[in-house]
């Protein structure tokens, strides 16, 4: 295997992203590309350019290089852009040259993932912009498309907000029903630290005032405050005085982001940055004749 | 394996399928739920019910239902609903009994994929009412995300609309290079006519009126006006008199269809039908206790 | 990967091919070539040439030249004769020099490919020939080797003859059953042309004179002819004048190929071609010494 | 996994089996039977026999009842006749009923197998006839297609024969090249017995007539006369007086094959019976109206 | 997929299981048991029941059991034991009934599973004894064999002791190279708490008593101290005072444990309980004639 | 794929190692080095060296290599010593320099397996070495963990004994049950010998000295004395007067090794040489500063 583009903290997935693009050209190009076939010499050259028609900010532009690496390696490809960064409309964002007929097979597949990557980042980034000067940290959830998370995850990165936590073995979500079973908040933490492994924290998900200060009390970690009103929010805020993480939850978006933010709480958790996203437009041009 | 739930049109990808459903549970549940495992008797049982929060045209049903039957076979799940039927919010989708670790284990992987399926089901039928009554058919595009064709586009079909072409193996597509490399459209149209399965049409891409003109002349089989304005549109409708089918394409939106759909083409086809998702909200309530 | 040798339209099968070169060797070699552990010295090196016994069409020299170089990458390779060409017997084929022991481990099942393979090419490549001047095209079928369809389909069009259909979703063809499900000809091309996307065609299979006459007025794309006599397929040929084109179908052999063909038919299939196969008899020399 | 129906001794070859059964279909039906999904009701049932339209040899009928079974398991098979048998035309071979569009997208990869594998048993036993009374053991080669070796070996039993060996890794063969580097027969004898497991014999391939007296005083456990005359067979065979095994080999067909067999040698082997195969006509009737 | 009789903490490694079942059969079977095919009838029916030969105590019953089922589905098979238990030389573990062909060939593959995984459990409870009222918890580490991590983990908790962590994502673990480069332990603490999500612990591991007090009052979640002499490791006890957990590491093995566990540590991790494994004899026993 | 590292006898493998190489990676890794990435700069270089601290046999050390290799192609290593040989404590064995995240991420997996593997080479050898003198070969058995059969046989060649047999389609083994349902040893013989391919050996385990004789006469090729008293042991070796080879087995462990040896057997086989592994403690030495 080529050493590979990938970005360092997407190594771990390497297996799953290479099947991604695998399958992901197959399904595209099917038994062949016929057209190109008919009328593309199979051995004309050409010079494409990727970019972007609108402002974003870009994720996953060295999985579209290496879709297109992976359908011929024989194409040279420079990146001249960053995941992470905010470019305007019309930034060149990757270089590629090389046979016509294979930078062809590729460029639908590598533009439908870079095009959804950069929709979350970019929306993301909109809204830690929103947040700025309030101290709050913005998380996602484990609302992602089967088979994107640890790329959606990775998205929201990118666009300047934290994960949550990857998955169901990531730390421990005491909830409503949870507290039933256990016989109380207190009863639930005591069986949880003698369960879990020495380094796992403990999260509290609260639906009432009430419920916050028993968990506070009860020595939980982090304090979700769960579809809570503004009022109750501050409340909580009061209360805890940052003796434990606060983090709110339950159906934000961008319009009401800012009003949840001011209350002085540690992080607001959204699924929107990644359950619905707008997809950026980003097109390939062709800079050299065939 | 036992008889699949998928849709009989589903079948041919039941692998990929299968592979998404189980890679999918793998990324969501890690090395274990350990909240669950913590709290949850391991031969609890309990009910609960798949329930739309939104009014949504339904798509990939039951694929949410194989996601819980895969995870555990001994649970019971009863289907309530049919995709490309429309429901209102508090519709009740599926019922699943038995295990409750199982269920919880497998809930946000299901959840995930049928509220996405369903945000393009549910977009693609408020389009397709838009254009009641114009006699225009809505078409789809390859741009969907990479390992999501097939189900993206029977989500479309869901919808009411029909599927353009499913990968690059499906009818030849000539398009401005091609013309350039073959001397002219009716030598493109020649060449190809020359190379392809006898079973296969030909659909040439046209920029302007002149080029519509030469196409119908030559013998193509669809004639696609490719970011024409509606006045070109128009005269393109007026020329061709119905003697071959117009496609239109590029950049339609919801707010610009009905526009379009009033000129008399034959095809419009809309790529934001499935790069640009807004997840419905499908939530799962614990109908019975744990 | 390397770079593929594989023909370019054999490329979007490359994952399938490569999983019978792997397999391939695996089955043949098994848990190791005993007797080249002990008799040949690990860094023996050696030449040798694939040379073709008898007269033949050539069809998967570089597949043969994949598999050497899929088992030992170090191998030095050069093809010297191109697929879908004739040679004499003696010709040299491919060159290969390098490790003895990778040499002699794949030798067989490169061999055991090459000459199944021109043995379609080549036999395809004699019923072409009988057809010189009739204006007939020879089809193939869908009766080739599991695993083997794109590979066995190649090898016809090495042999100078074209594709039915690759598989089931190429193409409507509409049989007796159908008819009868639908009520009529008439019926049942109205029924596909309203499901089938628009850019597929239709064909309809006729036993008999009356329904050649039917599926010609109701606008079927293509006819078949399915074990007419010669008689009527001379009958057929005279009504439908060239309107529509004519497929002959049926138990055809090399025998009786040249008298259907001189009936003023558009299309032979023929699914000898890839279902009995004679194996070319192809070997490997040793140039050099081990 | 339901029990599988794979005769007992191919049951460790299962994995690669189904394997082959996957993507047989998946290669045959490709995104789906058009034409069944348009015309057959999806919950349309029929009966079907699977018929020889020729005298033949069976073998594969379990693996053409696993494809059925594989493609759809409420399918019901009922298995007719047995492999290693010999059957007249017109004998049904399996009944098969349930889904008609089941039965239909299966069909044509089952049929291709088993006409394949009983064209190998099929020309085997003509020749096992052949050499009645001569004492004479048939043998094959690893002159089979990659991916079928062990089908194409069982095939070659089922037709009365035995295989020779396996693979590479079954008993070694000693041959020219082997000899010159050990420096005669009775060195590479000694050399191969020295590093072979305590469980494996030794054959010797030889060319000329001095060479069998020579292997057979060094102690070979089988003798090879590889492309020898019909004299000096009968040389050899009077020589050597039983005292090991004679094994002829090279080149022979059904038409020399009788010769060989008066000559008093143990075994013949003979490539021809797996690396050209005349594949049987076997069809599928429909019994019951869909 | 039949419901797995893996134990529930497994489920979530259930590929990986089976993928060890599948191969670990193919590899002991090969081709075919030869000897079975020629001797056993394969209708052959009997009874055998496994046999711990030694005193042990028990892991992997389940996946031996679940070897048995998956090589036949249909034999009986009655677990008569229970994982993490303790039992006598002589105890029956399975009893397993069915054709003897398939008991036969599925023998060895679970039995050697099953003696090396109930040889880490019965040795790890051997420990677990030996530090009887210490109130010290026995940890493992990750030493563990490639492809056994979770299984081997698994066993460690049959024997009573709790894992360490599972691999390199769980936890932050600051080692000397990290100090350094990040300019002292309070500085170390500092970057790591900034970057790893809100619900992962951060261990300190400490070669010199200097270090712990400094990683005492940075505010480290757990303080390993490494390699450190028994006298070190009381001085830490009493500078620590229970402010937070001290783990004892360093080539401690059976000799060695019992000191270490008087000092007052809260935990000790031994990497030989996983990396030297001694197998427990255990046998099948036939109770029926075959 | 890059010239493979793997030993050549181990070349046929490759897949299977491969398999284990990524897979243990992955299990070792998980999400990520959550603490490299936190503190390793991600373009730091640094070397190190693989040590054993203690003297052993070596046996993988290619193995360990590759799998540095796989995770990251872009590091420089240099194999120090060889396999089959043996190296004091302290002896330098691998040099790997490169990506410094790299080296920890790798280094835990290869360091598990180069140990357990020179673990079973360095108690061979002891025995080997105990047998000096004795003319008797020492071999192994079939008891080797799942996914490690011919990694393990391996090892045990390396440390110089020989393999009994890979897996049951290695010769045919005649037991007691067996030799009841043929009705007698000679029995036995005759119909293993009409159905084993005529390059394969015929063993056969006898209980008591009857046995022997019987055997013997009926012309076994190894006969096996199966936990035999030394006294027995020597008669068997009077009567058979070497006219066969004779092999120990039944429980021998270091101790009673010797005591067989000198009595004139010829092979000893020894279940403990894979079943039960003491780890060679071999480390990762830093040379250079990160």
């Amino acid at each position: 295997m080529p050493p590979s583009m990938l970005v360092p903290d997407l190594l771990p997935q390497r297996a799953n992203i290479h099947h991604m693009i695998r399958s992901g050209l197959e399904e595209d190009i099917g038994r062949g590309d016929c057209t190109s076939n008919i009328f593309i010499p199979s051995d004309a050259h050409t010079i494409c350019t990727m970019v972007t028609r609108h402002r974003c900010t870009l994720a996953g532009i060295s999985i579209a290089a290496e879709i297109f690496a992976h359908h011929d390696s024989s194409l040279q490809i420079e990146i001249l852009a960053q995941d992470a960064h905010s470019y305007d409309a019309g930034t060149s964002l990757v270089r590629i040259s090389g046979n016509a007929r294979s930078i062809l097979g590729a460029e639908r597949t590598a533009l439908n993932i870079v095009s959804y990557l950069s929709g979350i980042a970019t929306h993301t980034q909109r809204c830690v912009q929103l947040l700025a000067g309030t101290g709050v940290t913005l998380l996602d959830s484990r609302k992602t498309l089967p088979l994107y998370r640890h790329l959606a995850k990775y998205a929201v990165r990118c666009g300047g907000a934290r994960n949550h936590r990857l998955c169901l073995d990531d730390g421990v979500m005491i909830k409503d029903n949870h507290i039933a079973i256990a016989g109380g908040i207190r009863e639930a933490l005591l069986r949880a630290r003698t369960h879990v492994p020495a380094l796992t924290k403990i999260e509290v998900e609260c639906d009432h005032l009430d419920q916050v200060r028993e968990a506070l009390d009860a020595g939980a970690d982090v304090i979700m405050l769960d579809n809570m009103s503004l009022m109750d929010v501050r409340a909580a805020v009061e209360w805890v005085q940052k003796r434990v993480p606060l983090e709110v939850s339950g159906g934000i978006r961008y319009e009401t982001l800012r009003d949840y933010a001011t209350t002085g709480v540690d992080f607001i958790s959204m699924g929107a940055l990644t359950h619905s996203v707008i997809a950026v437009d980003i097109g390939l041009d062709w800079t050299g004749s065939i």
